[in-house]
């Protein structure tokens, strides 16, 4: 038996308002390095965690979302990048590289149902928590599944510059949308327009009317709203929707933190202008992944698409990471190193 | 030449708030009843004239609807069934029975595009601005193209005693589908549950806790919500719906007349329920109008469908019956007739 020092971030407990660093603590634990007897799950060494906007929700206690709670007590769970140390899967084996469902910690025992294995490894290996993961797949499904959009249509992303967003965007220009991102920083906005490509981008802390800023960027609407954030820029875009306009609803990162959530009061232009706003779930088209990673990674090694990553080293570093999504504090996809290998 | 009165309803001003009868004057002008030369309009008596809530949107003066709007100081547009009086158009002929857009007044000078020539008159003339007329399009489209159910479903109609509302449920329940309808007056709890064969219905008025109520009547959620309400009701609906689950809007009653309309809060739930809602127009679905005749006149000819109308006598009482729909004093399909014939 080896036993191992597994450092880990537990959720100190349910969270109500805007979470904190001190709702997480880090523990030195250990754990064995031998899979149990008989046991089919697998030991990962966990490389690279995601920071993704839903952990917020399964840490409320009284969840009405239905999609689990995370545990008080216990190690926060969330998708990363592994390295398998032991596996009692036939599918895989020993430095077998995956991505999928781990915990924050150094070491993981967890089922292998849901893994993904990485099989290209030209890429950066954390590129499997974003671009070719979830918030990846996640762009893609909501933008040409859900979204449908047809070349010359306008399309609205809000939270452009994050990980889904950035995606987004650049899929919108791929297909020959007019693409306008909102972001929250001066900098995320140079982003948007210098690095991903969108044909304009505003930063909606500075817009005391959001309905004029959509109104100057999409003086004939918007087609395709990609919903990020919720809130007022929702309420605002409802107003500007085009006829037949389509908002695939991937999050809304802004009302998460809130005990009363903001009111949406112009939905009666769902009607007026026949839009339709669908709630889509990235777990509902991983049948589309490998599809996906014929589009995608042909993008990444020919220089045609655009990836920033903002990189907190260390798994002690992972919960000012994690709470700083909800203020804006990462400048694209927001990864933890646990360790390079 | 044949100059004959022509009592008109007019339009008084744009309306804010409520829409009161006085909203609307009964004016006596005069029509000639002859065709100007070289018209190709159809020259119509007017027989019945439909009350629709849409109506109350185009009294908005500065509608952010973009679906146009009434003129003040001009008799109020909408749909009605009408005799050709005298035709410019080759489709019509004198003594031709149609139902289309009409003016609320005893005879109209009209375009002819966009009428519906009627067939069948073995049934009252009058179901043709309900059950056979736009509001039983906008249920057969609303329910069947947009809701799309399936049997063993669960079905959610608000207005449910209405025009709309009440053929919804009857073709909810032809397929198989467990449905609940809310309204507002006992009277029309039991309409539901006697006439309409509504599995379970409920006054919305007597509930607190509409989110209490719904779960009361849908332990296990709801599939399709048909949406003629907004509001309160939506709100608490969201909170209730199954993963999957579909809500045509159809419209918003409760939302017309205030200024402010209310906010909804419980929108997250769209995502995590992966819900579709969806807005439509019944004016983009008239492609299956004889499709739907072929489905709904059997069903009336052999009394295995319900409809029920609430009929205002004269031109006079148009107004009130009108103003009435705002505050539910209608049962079932509000008609006014304008003659009989």
């Amino acid at each position: 038996m080896t036993q191992v020092r597994n450092k880990q971030v537990i959720l100190r407990d349910y969270v109500s308002g805007f979470p904190k660093e001190s709702d997480m603590i880090i523990v030195d634990s250990t754990i064995n390095l031998n899979l149990p007897q008989g046991s089919n799950e697998l030991l990962l060494k966990n490389l690279y965690l995601s920071c993704d906007p839903y952990l917020r929700i399964l840490m409320t206690k009284d969840t009405t979302s239905g999609i689990g709670a995370l545990t008080p007590g216990s190690p926060l769970t969330g998708l990363g990048v592994s390295k398998v140390v032991e596996s009692g899967h036939p599918d895989y084996k020993k430095d077998d590289l995956i991505w999928g469902m781990t915990k924050w910690e150094e070491y993981s025992l967890v089922p292998a149902t849901g893994m993904f294995k990485i099989e290209h490894t030209d890429v950066p290996l954390s590129y499997y928590t974003g671009i070719l993961g979830m918030p990846g797949m996640t762009a893609y499904a909501g933008l040409f599944e859900v979204g449908t959009p047809k070349k010359g249509e306008n399309v609205f992303v809000s939270a452009a510059s994050g990980a889904v967003g950035q995606l987004v965007g650049q899929f919108a220009k791929l297909t020959g949308c007019y693409v306008v991102g909102s972001a929250g920083t001066k900098e995320k906005v140079d982003l948007l327009k210098n690095k991903f490509g969108y044909d304009e981008a505003f930063n909606y802390k500075e817009e005391h009317d959001l309905n004029a800023a959509l109104k100057r960027y999409f003086p004939e609407g918007i087609d395709i709203y990609f919903e990020n954030v919720g809130g007022k820029t929702l309420d605002a875009v409802l107003l500007n929707m085009k006829v037949h306009g389509r908002i695939p609803v991937c999050g809304m990162i802004s009302q998460y933190n809130l005990t009363q959530p903001e009111g949406i009061t112009n939905l009666a232009h769902i009607i007026y202008k026949r839009i339709r706003m669908e709630g889509f779930g990235v777990f509902e088209y991983y049948h589309l992944y490998t599809k996906f990673l014929e589009f995608v990674l042909p993008l990444i090694r020919e220089g045609k698409i655009a990836y920033v990553e903002d990189i907190a080293e260390g798994l002690e570093n992972s919960p000012a990471a994690l709470v700083g999504l909800f203020s804006g504090q990462n400048v694209g996809k927001q990864v933890v190193v646990v360790t390079h290998e």
